[in-house]
């Protein structure tokens, strides 16, 4: 009598999540277990390549695979994971077109929803520091490199010039070293088709927060990297690090403030909120879990690996978050799942690491492998061999090869492929002295104070007065929208501010459909405009 | 003794913009003049095999070219046209980062601005039916059927599935044809990925408002062409067009309704805002211009063409709006802005067209070139052939060759690159009788009522009690929001309706900041929660 169906749902298409369901597709029979596996996107990346598609020497869509193809027999549902509750087995996903939740229910659970970028304490760089995780990630800082080359080479404005042509990277791993090399390359060879741009504009700038750069190598490679990043340009700044952020600048710890409209952070990392609020033993935020991998508490029913889980090898020491342990954790993973239902021995993590690799881009890489140190050249053809091996499936394999011979013959792609047609409401932060608006540009937002003061000043006579200061709860703004003006007055931070932007066309539509919201604004409005003012 | 540096200003990357560019890049030195060109993408998309990226038979990026490298002494402004001030000669573009507006003065003014998609007078059809012109039209799409696809695998109720899997293409013309061969290709293939799609699920429909598809062509090729495209399972529905449109269906002028959650329209154009504002002769609202294509009224100073122009040739034919015709207007134009600029004779535009070739994809096409009638895949590779040379530079022709061979031996990528995160205020239309939403369902947005009634649906004892009828400037949905329940009542609509609809992250930080738009909603919620009422 044939034992009843199971069902094995597997949160996260990462590394840990998609190897684990390939290699249960091979260990179980169709018969013997269903396979669900949510993620937000039907594809999966090929992380380590990822920086080199903002060179563009990987095309892409060429960086991902989809998931689909990858695990034909399992049953993918392209949602966000709400809830988990391991009490009931039970996982409550995000609803589709219908605004109704799902609910998954469980026999077997792996969790591999790896990390998300974390800005707490952080004040901006929420709003204004690009993460560099995912395709979309990689999509928007594409996007936004040319949006700014293409307004620097139209701007007047020196000084706007500068900040567009400044591009700072946080964090000195692996992630941020391959990111700063890859938009350095990309930024340096395509200034030559801007005609007003010039090599000698352009500042990269990597910062971080060790004495030296590449904290997993030994010292030789990491000042190698080091050598070849700053002969190509790049600024690296040591023994610092990213605090804050605003729309015009980046503020480190040591209180030196960078000018630029591109800020992209490479380190603070957390478990997924839904982690968060899981009752099972942590480690700072990760999932404890025996040499099994399964979750404390939950043995035989409940796995974790990846970044999110907090893992010890069977020799006691701790597995770092990379993509090689991940694929070794999906195979531990998926054995003792496959013991779990048909009863049988446990495996047991054993994997301590073939080494490290890490690319500079342009011809360069450092490795780090099986006792070897190499550099250079060498361990740049190491690099691109070992990867592009590692790649599961024929058709990706050809299509980053041709795009690596391409790249070889032709520029790199520069068309900007922006999709999005307006911001909608969003936050912003401010530093003291910080410009919000000036006097005589078009209105184009509305503000709402959330926190902090501003100075209202116009110029009268050739000097700055300060008409008024605005605090917490305060709007302003609506002057040039409502009357379709320039602006009358410049505003300037006081303090750090946290402002909410309402642009103009969704104030114009809240206005029209919500008279009480509109009229708030009239009435401001009215009480603002004095007979001395030019409205 | 030398003339002072003329100013020609181009607006529109079109083939008509780029090769106007391209031409006085050959003919007019670096001294004699600067070109400028405005628009608001930086590169040109090959329009003809733009739906072949629908299918993947050309990868995403591979279909455009960067502007800076197609013309690599313009300078290119990547803003739109804001105005055109014909007296002053002035031409004002959108702001950039700084929100000031950018004039641009000009000596030579050539207008190429092509048309955009018009929905005036067709309820719903601006909010659900998507306009297929751009790189970024394709890419909604293609995200779109990726999205529904993978909804429609995961989706238990029968109907939505249905609507899930039906795709409706309005206009029979080139670009509807080609889209709906596309589409048809694209989703029958990569359904097979999909553990539960069936092809039979599929429906695809192309409305024309004719009485055969592709007017361009004769009554043989075009018969060839419809048998095709039923042959592989297109539905053809004549003498019929779209007028309306809402998230859950298409709605044609006989008052057959089709439930579906896709609806592209390629038909109605109509000139750009900024040039329907413009004081000078027009025809239908396309800009009248001479056979040198000067605009009437401002000869050797400002010249029209491409598809926002009406042209005829030096016998008395109406030129039509396609590319063959957009490139040899290019060359009249650049010629004549030399000759007002040298002096000299004008040229007239005689080009009387080659043919007419359409793709219907997976080795089919019709042509009818210098007087032959061609069908099939002589046709196929004819079009294959005469398009691939005429794309400009090496680079572009090796990359589609590669595409075109890949996709002969892998089947094409599937992976969604949505990038944004949330929708923002927008609009929807509902029709009467439609649900706005259902009790029990999520609360996910606040609605406001613009124009039209609806009911408000509870179940009691099993039966459907009207509570309540709401009308224009009513607001609903806030009970679930503010008291973060599911909705406690049905909303269905009494009469085609138009309505804002509020997101929830939008409605919580609104109701935060601006205490007044709070308090409409909290009073309202308080008014409508009676004690015999479950809140």
């Amino acid at each position: 009598m044939a034992a009843a169906k199971k069902q094995i749902v597997i949160l996260g298409g990462g590394f840990g999540g998609v190897y684990t369901a390939r290699t249960l597709e091979k260990l179980l029979s169709r018969e013997e277990a269903d396979i669900v596996l949510v993620n937000r996107e039907n594809y999966w990346v090929y992380q380590p390549m990822l920086p080199e598609v903002i060179s563009g020497s990987i095309a892409l869509m060429d960086v991902v695979s989809p998931i689909r193809r990858l695990c034909p027999h399992t049953n993918l549902v392209m949602r966000s994971v709400e809830d988990i509750d391991l009490k009931n087995k039970i996982v409550t996903v995000s609803p589709g077109f219908r605004p109704r939740e799902k609910k998954i229910p469980y026999d077997y659970l792996v969790i591999a929803l790896g990390e998300v970028t974390n800005f707490y304490g952080m004040p901006g760089m929420l709003e204004n520091a690009m993460p560099f995780r995912t395709l979309a990630d990689a999509i928007a800082l594409r996007n936004h490199l040319i949006h700014v080359l293409e307004e620097a080479d139209v701007e007047e404005d020196a000084d706007l010039r500068r900040k567009l042509l400044t591009f700072v990277v946080g964090g000195g791993g692996f992630s941020g070293v391959e990111v700063i090399a890859e938009l350095n390359n990309f930024v340096r060879t395509v200034q030559k088709n801007y005609m007003r741009l010039r090599n000698e504009q352009v500042r990269c700038v990597l910062v971080h927060s060790r004495a030296r750069i590449l904290p997993e190598m030994v010292d030789a490679l990491a000042s190698f990297a080091q050598k070849i990043l700053e002969k190509r340009g790049v600024e690296i700044v040591l023994n610092d690090r990213l605090v804050a952020a605003t729309s015009e600048k980046a503020i480190l710890k040591s209180g030196v403030e960078i000018p630029c409209k591109t800020i992209i952070s490479t380190v603070p990392s957390v478990g997924q909120p839904v982690l968060q609020k899981l009752e099972c033993p942590k480690e700072k935020g990760s999932l404890l879990v025996n040499t099994a991998l399964e979750l404390k508490g939950y043995e035989g029913q409940v796995w974790a690996l990846g970044d999110c889980a907090a893992i010890k090898t069977v020799s006691g020491k701790d597995v770092p978050p990379t993509a090689q342990h991940a694929t070794r954790e999906a195979t531990t993973c998926a054995v003792n799942i496959v013991a779990a239902i048909r009863g049988g021995k446990q495996a047991l993590f054993a994997f301590e690491g073939l080494g490290t690799l890490g690319s500079l881009g342009h011809g360069s890489a450092v490795a780090q492998i099986l006792g070897m140190k190499i550099s250079g050249v060498v361990a740049w053809i190491l690099w691109r061999c070992i990867y592009l091996m590692k790649i599961p499936g024929l058709a990706p394999k050809l299509r980053i090869s041709i795009d690596w011979f391409i790249h070889l013959l032709f520029p790199p792609d520069l068309a900007q492929t922006k999709v999005e047609l307006e911001s909608g409401i969003k936050n912003q932060h401010f530093e003291p002295g910080d410009i919000i608006f000036n006097q005589g540009d078009l209105g184009d937002s509305v503000y709402v104070i959330q926190q902090g003061d501003c100075d209202v000043l116009r110029e009268v006579d050739g000097a700055q007065k300060v008409l008024a200061t605005l605090h917490a709860g305060d709007y302003f703004g609506e002057m040039a929208l409502l009357a379709d003006l320039t602006r009358n007055a410049t505003i300037q931070a006081r303090t750090a501010m946290d402002i909410l932007l309402i642009p103009k066309g969704d104030f114009n539509r809240l206005r029209k459909s919500v008279p009480a919201f509109g009229e708030v604004f009239d009435e401001l409005a009215k009480k603002r405009s004095t007979p001395t003012t030019k409205s």
